[in-house]
């Protein structure tokens, strides 16, 4: 088979495998399924796709994990953006964010993508968290998990990855970074089989580094002011993800499926004007960190 | 004094007497004023403005009226954005943007510009209604009142100006307009004199465009499910401003002040998945006029 089937099978089996794991964190919410097939107004070719949607569960207030396969012709606009000739390409991948309910369990992204734009071919990625409150060790066992499904492909993917993170998830208008990071890699692919490989081990490591932290969180109690803060940090989500992110921007350009391309945005938000939090706040903690990334692993 | 500076002293005029009437309407809310230097990080120089802001009144969730004057140089990146050469710019402009806590009320938006870039110099703006409940006789006054005064300058300026705004207010993704628009005008500025006599009864205009309109919807009843759909209407208001809006993103760009360019992001907000109205419903019949933009005068 080829690899970019069985680059799509992959993503559909990780699909399911994780929903499961996710329902049965969450304990009561359970993911509908809708699978699509999407006839785009441009020059793209028919896609489709299957996504699956968790809403109003115990632990999850809004949980989504998407695989598609598209094919088509990139836009001259688009083509001129991306630096690159006109051409065709085709996309398959899996997508994958969570918001929970309380503001003390962090809100998690996961994208592993296989691409072929004309003569080339390659993975790309990542997986990143995004706390409202900053629990250090949350932090450590993120990015201790993905040094280790890093380490055992090669020793210099994680330093690597963990900066590609920080710069890719990095709000310039707020100088800021969207969450304490992770991984994030692309146009990865000297070797297609050995970085599907890795991949594999990414999509794999994903309910380890993230379900021990949504179970120690579980049991925080929290109050108004601090849902309240989750939902004016969920704002900064919504503004990366709309003016920087290359995956939902060239969705949106290709005429991609719109629904299932911002699926991603949180359920519920908030813009307050100038909205600071006070010197020595739980809250001021956890920008202080946003404007300056750290190693959360010591060398 | 240059046109640059009447410019500027008739925004921060408008802004005063706008507020004022937008106090008197809401009846308790009132506007904090918020004065700012800002020190951009990019090449831009050092730019001032004032927002004023009203939060949580009692017609008025959120309404914000911001003016600034900048000056700088475009980046690299955004001149071949905009397709032209490297150069200075000087814009100072007035925006307000107004979402009513009911969802039978309209949020309205208005932006008046002057710019200068490198040799050339022009106005640009417009103001444009987005319902979340549809009233023709809403729509009809409202476009009435630019008709007027747009005719008394020039009659071909409405019918240009009103298509202009249902161009701009475009979601591609979505296949809708942003609302039910209005007026939209850009490079206007063969004769600078006369172009600034018609931005000024603009501004005018504006009052008279839009209180009557709050007037007779802020005693309609209202549900849950009505408020709801005005909050998931909202997250359209989101996407256009933050995916499409040239000044957002010029703001933003230009290392602008942040929350003077995103004090016009609706207060709170929600995505749904695959949201889709009832067939038959008012707010079916919402998204139909959005779907295909609909002239409101009888030519």
């Amino acid at each position: 088979m080829e690899l970019r089937e069985r680059a799509r099978h992959y993503f559909e089996e990780l699909q399911r495998s994780i929903c499961g794991e996710l329902e049965a964190l969450d304990g009561a919410g359970r993911f509908a399924e809708d699978s699509w097939q999407h006839e785009p107004d441009g020059t793209s070719e028919p896609g489709g796709g299957v996504s699956r949607v968790l809403s109003n569960g115990t632990l999850f207030e809004k949980a989504g994990v998407n695989v598609a396969a598209v094919r088509g012709r990139l836009t001259e606009r688009l083509a001129r953006r991306l630096g690159v000739a006109e051409q065709t390409f085709f996309a398959t991948g899996v997508s994958l964010v969570a918001h929970p309910l309380s503001p003390m369990i962090p809100t998690v992204h996961m994208n592993l993508r296989y691409i072929e734009l004309a003569e080339r071919a390659w993975f790309g990625g990542g997986a990143d968290l995004t706390p409202h409150y900053l629990y250090d060790d949350d932090a450590v066992h993120f990015h201790t998990t993905w040094k280790r499904a890093c380490d055992a492909h090669d020793p210099s993917f994680y330093p690597r990855f963990k900066q590609g993170c920080d710069e890719y998830f990095w709000l310039a208008h707020r100088g800021e970074a969207r969450g304490i990071g992770g991984i994030f890699f692309d146009y990865l692919g000297e070797d297609p089989e050995r970085t599907f490989g890795f991949v594999r081990d990414v999509g794999q490591a994903f309910i380890g580094a993230y379900v021990p932290i949504a179970e120690r969180r579980r049991t925080e109690a929290w109050w108004d002011h601090e849902r309240d803060w989750q939902l004016v940090r969920r704002g900064r989500y919504v503004e990366f993800n709309l003016v920087y992110d290359r995956g939902t921007l060239f969705g949106l350009e290709t005429r991609g499926r719109t629904e299932s391309i911002l699926m991603s945005l949180p359920p519920l938000v908030r813009w307050r004007y100038d909205c600071k939090p006070a010197p020595g706040s739980r809250e001021a903690a956890l920008v202080a960190v946003l404007q300056r990334p750290k190693e959360w692993i010591p060398g």
